[in-house]
């Protein structure tokens, strides 16, 4: 099986060393031997060995090249990717990609024109790097009405995360670092907004509920306000803050959203550090399954997109043409649902209310959230934190729609006795 | 596709359960309708409903059923289950097993009487229930050389070393409860020995490094000889005792062993819990990934009996027949490797030695393990456990040669300053 790349990064060259050094074991494995054959890209870099592999400055070569089996688009980006990829299935050729944005934003009309060409568009390594969470959702779990999904599928924001609550650090301080030690991109909006964190969450959804890729109907919310303080706080009640997708099934909709949430410490997903990927996966048969592994880096995203080239090969040896549907299911069995709004979901919430030390606040405060049906799980009130006559109220609720705790939020902050807006973060229980 | 089940077990009724409850969402992504239409049991029970299911109590008439595309397996035992199974793939129908006992044992004979007719044999349920690791193993992984993979592999064993941690239990004692739970068999030998983890660590090394299964090398240690002293000492020094499956890969030969091991309280694997199962795997290019989830139940195992069955649905549909080798390779290019002997293996080592209060024990102990290369990690002793003038000490080694340390013991348990046996637990770190 030949094999042309798109692209000569960091990607793009661990695929080439890994399919270089583990040719054996790879064709061993794919019943056919498996060969880069061409490599595009606007640069030459010097990154890998091109040995024996053409190398061509003009992407569309490799796209049109009647010897290349399969395409590898691992050039990133929206525009000339989606092109590329186009072009390659008109071509009818099998795709991977480890590009999230497109599949997320053009993934519909990327499996449509697929479909029709009946090529596979294969995308294993566009969610958290070398973790098999698509074929585990598309394949593994496939006996399942999947429930609910929720993971840390953004190493930069985990790592910022992990050094705010182990050092006590400061957000911009620890960005800082993850840009220097190359963690974080220069402009680290898509990391640490959750907009790389939507696309990959975006597409998990797709692959579990069968549903039409709905990038733009996510919800996110970054971790660039965060304050350490909400950290510490989420610690001592026996909590950690990550910055979590979630989706969640409904008969009338799909939750799809990413935001800092307090998670129980006792929960793997809590235990995850560093900038280490996983993804906590609630079927109606198989109960909850965990997938923990490196979210990025060269060799280890490089290893899902051979994995789909395997996949690929080894249908391809049998005679067989698309064999698991792009989104999990057939196209004609595709559910159509809406996202939800924010209103709708359902959350536990940690509140923090910067009060007057005035033992009549607490009661104020409590019978607005009980006015609105919502139950207080406990509060925490620090004296030694008594600045200037005012103290913060650090409360857990139970669970409740999101409407109801922000209509409370807003009577909480026009209380005369409240100083500022009240932050408010969102607690997940993940209870089997 | 038509389905006939040998069984009516729980792994039986869970199937049929969920494939009846999840029908539409399964042949929507199986791309054609999953029916079982022959129910082969000795005995008729009532844990399902068998409405529109044919039954009957001759196995053998389930697999000879010339409706039947795929027989699942699901009666257990060693056998008749493999008779039926050979009938089966002589009679060109496919089959899939939770059945480890029968895979670990009679697989290679399996597997080559399943390669002549050209029919799928898949096990994803005989390895940890409802994870998808085999799957994980034989296709997401397929990039990788896997140098090791590590797991807590029996929910029951788990379960009771879970106890001896949080309650300060004896193994004896939550056995019996876990036998009135019913976690465990009346014969509990097959889980706390060790017997059912080396099975599935067979399963998992054959699916891993592509060599033949070869249970009867696989070396096993149990449970039931270790005290809640120890627990509580590794608890100490940063460690949980977790009943692991260990293989690795070596170039003249494979670790295949189950033990008592030390894992340090940070390495996820050291936080599963209860009856959860769990696998760490290394490869060369992804590192490390990890998989969690019910290793046993209803439900759970159905959910990996239905994907194995979707996977062959998958494969009918599109006109292929066995698209991923039986154990990961083509069968010319796996590799017979020998199981190498524990003296071979190298591991850190819990040592528990009881001695004379007598300052100079130390040295003594310290300067045998020196003599023989032994370079220790960590020492404890606890004046307040002195006891009719013994004390017992607890060390740490670092990694050595099995064959080393064992020489080491003989020589400590020779001083006359010893009381009794030394206590031996390997230790692993599983360093990424």
């Amino acid at each position: 099986m030949k094999l042309g790349i798109c692209g000569l990064g960091t990607v793009a060259s661990g695929a080439i060393n890994v399919l270089k050094r583990n040719a054996e074991s790879i064709s061993g494995r794919a019943g056919c031997p498996i060969e880069v054959i061409q490599v595009g890209s606007r640069r030459l870099k010097d990154n890998c060995d091109l040995t024996g592999i053409d190398f061509t400055t003009d992407l569309f070569e490799v796209v049109s090249n009647p010897d290349v089996d399969v395409v590898i688009e691992l050039i990133g980006g929206y525009e000339l990717a989606k092109e590329l990829v186009l072009k390659a299935i008109d071509n009818g050729k099998h795709v991977v990609t480890a590009n999230k944005a497109l599949i997320a934003v053009h993934g519909n009309e990327i499996f449509a024109a697929a479909a029709e060409k009946n090529v596979t568009v294969a995308y294993e390594a566009a969610v958290a790097g070398g973790i098999p969470i698509i074929k585990a959702l598309r394949e593994g779990m496939a006996a399942n009405k999947i429930n609910w999904l929720a993971g840390i599928i953004n190493g930069t924001g985990n790592f910022i995360l992990t050094e705010m609550k182990d050092k006590g650090r400061e957000f911009a301080d620890v960005l800082k670092e993850a840009q220097a030690l190359g963690y974080a991109e220069a402009d680290p909006t898509f990391d640490v907004e959750g907009i790389d964190a939507a696309h990959k969450l975006t597409i998990m959804a797709s692959a579990a509920f069968g549903v039409p890729l709905k990038f733009d109907a996510a919800y996110t919310e970054g971790i660039s306000e965060l304050s350490t303080e909400d950290v510490v706080y989420a610690e001592e009640l026996g909590y950690r803050i990550k910055h979590l997708g979630i989706t969640r099934l409904h008969e009338n909709g799909i939750e799809l959203r990413v935001h800092p949430t307090l998670v129980p410490e006792q929960q793997l997903l809590a235990k995850v550090d560093g900038v280490m990927n996983s993804v906590l996966v609630d079927g109606d048969a198989v109960g909850q399954t965990l997938y923990y592994g490196a979210g990025a880096g060269s060799e280890a995203t490089a290893s899902a997109v051979i994995a789909d080239v395997v996949d690929i090969a080894r249908a391809i040896t049998v005679g067989a043409g698309v064999l698991v549907p792009y989104l999990g299911f057939s196209s004609d069995k595709m559910t159509d649902l809406p996202v939800l709004p924010m209103d709708e979901v359902v959350s536990a919430y940690y509140l923090r209310i910067l009060a007057n030390d005035n033992p009549g606040v607490l009661a104020k405060v409590a019978s607005i959230l009980s006015d609105k049906g919502i139950n207080i799980e406990s509060v925490m009130q620090k004296e030694s934190e008594l600045n200037e006559g005012m103290i913060p109220m650090i409360m857990l609720t139970h669970e409740v729609k999101e409407a109801h705790i922000n209509a409370a939020i807003a009577e909480i902050e026009a209380l005369t006795e409240i100083e500022g807006k009240v932050v408010r973060i969102r607690a997940e229980h993940f209870s089997a």
